[in-house]
């Protein structure tokens, strides 16, 4: 059975790409390496609409959230971390746990963040450095307004440390244009590429962050990554085999052209939702709002999402995420993002329609 | 022109496990995954000679001999770093930043640690919580008398924290039986992988000092890593690709048997040391802690590394790797662990030969 695997991440791997991957190892400090390393961070700063550094770091996306936090931020540093979603907790716990004083601003789960009330939270508290955001929220398919979001933060002069595993290089995020200091997102998201990589842009005021940050780092430290990638090399040795795939799909990424792609998200998002609703369904997410990545469905009741998940696997091949933390039972959700089309997103709606009649 | 990669990692890859490697992805909360992920834990116990946990973590070594530092230590503790070289220093370094108190014990790079000496060190301060130690310090060619090592340490009941990250795999180490509470490696290194995960052995005493251990953690906890694993997953997601090719390549390990790739790695090792005689060159490491997975060469004299090591890239298609640090300049080193034979060693030394002939 031909599996369909559309979860929010990690996500299928066109065939050319995972070809990719059976290229030999090299040295990781030797001029072909190098050669593929700078290829690739400056195919990544014209994704990430950047013309500041882009790190790439071997080590999940998670890997990269603590990345952000423990290269800018001192124990002690007031922080106010906006969540909407188990990601925006997963971000405000990482900065709580290397000690910031982390001031938590909850939004609802379907609607996301509330630039007013960002903007009143600032208002509350002068002290606070740094704000965390979420771009894409993967665990409820809310994509935050973080235009409007980063323009409120940026009248405070504050650092902004954003989330966008899920969202960068699928939808449209112009961290130069938004003040954006430090981005992140992983290799196995829309990247077509397998997880292992965390891509963290870092700006000048992100630098001036670093050169204070008291938070111990080693692993992880932004400096290194950069004195290292200076030589064309990485600090500690790289996942060679997935920088072969990044490198690959970068190439196919830069042919389809990143307006392009973010269109065509557009298209395969809307198709989630409208072909979601064509069964009868109901979205999670404010329509308003709805991610191009991912779509949080609810589950109809009378229906068993521990049921209808290993079914839609099991019978036809068709592979899904169901809810985390409080949604768990509650939603399912359709990664589409990567390599996706809307006709695999047809398939995945006449399957679901299949699975909701067979399973549920 | 077919390239000869021989530097201690990354080592070249068989092409049954590199085409491992095409398989698509797959859902890392999944059974498929679960599957993987339990098998290969399993098999790793029996390479580690372990009862106890091993844990996977998608980082490089170094990653993991972080992971060991934060997950055991707590600032302040004091720790005696054992170093006879870059790693051992470098495994130093990590501890000290993380704010141990760290005693260093520097021995000839030449000739490694003396347990007499770290005795000597251990009576002097009762107050050392932990010790740490190289098996196999990469960048010298010196394996530790790690056995003797264990045994001194053991009497003074102190955590032992062993970075076997170009050893394990390779050359004997039996965890248990030798008492090491926590031993690291890569996958990238004899485990005929590619670069991206550590494999992490965390014993019963390991856990206690991790209770209590109060270094921040979060992306490297051994503790959500452990629980995860109980349920077939990783805390954040893994690098799936590098899972695949470690699962085929510990299908290929056990094939031929720890016993008979130790005795592989004692030959080929001997055949590098032989081999760089025979052309008149003069080892590094005292002969009696030769490693038998990297060979460091002295440059003879009217020989320029600079210009040699590049005529065998370019010209041969050798790839050996310089010296690190003090040593670079000094010595240049030949890797020959994983998927290497004797006559894979012959090959490089018949190029040396030509190299020095006509390149030096």
């Amino acid at each position: 059975m031909q599996m369909q695997l559309r979860i929010p991440g990690p996500t299928p791997l066109p065939p050319d790409i995972l070809q990719a991957m059976t290229k030999q190892m090299v040295n990781h400090r030797g001029k072909e390496f190098a050669g593929i390393i700078g290829q690739t961070t400056s195919r990544l700063k014209e994704f990430f609409q950047t013309q500041s550094d882009v790190l790439i770091l071997t080590c999940s996306g998670t890997g990269g959230l603590e990345a952000a936090v423990v290269n800018t931020l001192s124990p002690g540093d007031r922080v106010l971390a906006v969540s909407a979603g188990v990601f925006g907790d997963r971000f405000s716990e990482i900065a709580g746990l290397y000690g910031a004083q982390v001031t938590r601003l909850d939004f609802p789960w379907e609607r996301g963040p509330d630039p007013d009330g960002v903007k009143r939270a600032l208002q509350k508290d002068p002290g606070i450095k740094a704000v965390l955001l979420t771009h894409n929220e993967t665990s409820t398919g809310v994509t935050s307004d973080l235009e409007a979001l980063t323009a409120v933060v940026r009248e405070f002069d504050k650092l902004i440390l954003v989330d966008a595993i899920s969202s960068l290089g699928c939808i449209d995020l112009p961290t130069d244009a938004w003040g954006c200091d430090v981005v992140v997102t992983g290799s196995q998201k829309g990247w077509m590429a397998p997880p292992g990589l965390a891509m963290v842009s870092v700006n000048a005021r992100a630098w001036v962050a670093n050169a204070m940050a008291g938070i111990p780092r080693y692993y992880l430290d932004f400096s290194l990554a950069k004195k290292f990638l200076e030589k064309g090399q990485t600090p500690w040795t790289p996942a060679v085999t997935a920088f072969y795939a990044l490198a690959a799909s970068l190439e196919v990424m830069a042919q389809e052209g990143l307006p392009a792609i973010v269109a065509r998200h557009g298209r395969v998002g809307k198709a989630a939702r409208e072909g979601a609703k064509s069964l009868g369904l109901s979205l999670f997410a404010d329509e308003a709002r709805a991610s191009n990545t991912v779509t949080a469905i609810n589950v109809p009741e009378g229906v068993e999402s521990a049921k209808l998940l290993p079914y839609l696997r099991d019978e036809l091949g068709i592979v899904l995420s169901g809810g985390q933390g409080p949604l768990d039972g509650k939603i399912f959700r359709i990664g589409h993002l990567g390599w996706v089309s809307e006709e695999d997103i047809g398939a995945i709606i006449q399957g679901l329609k299949k699975g909701l009649a067979g399973g549920g």
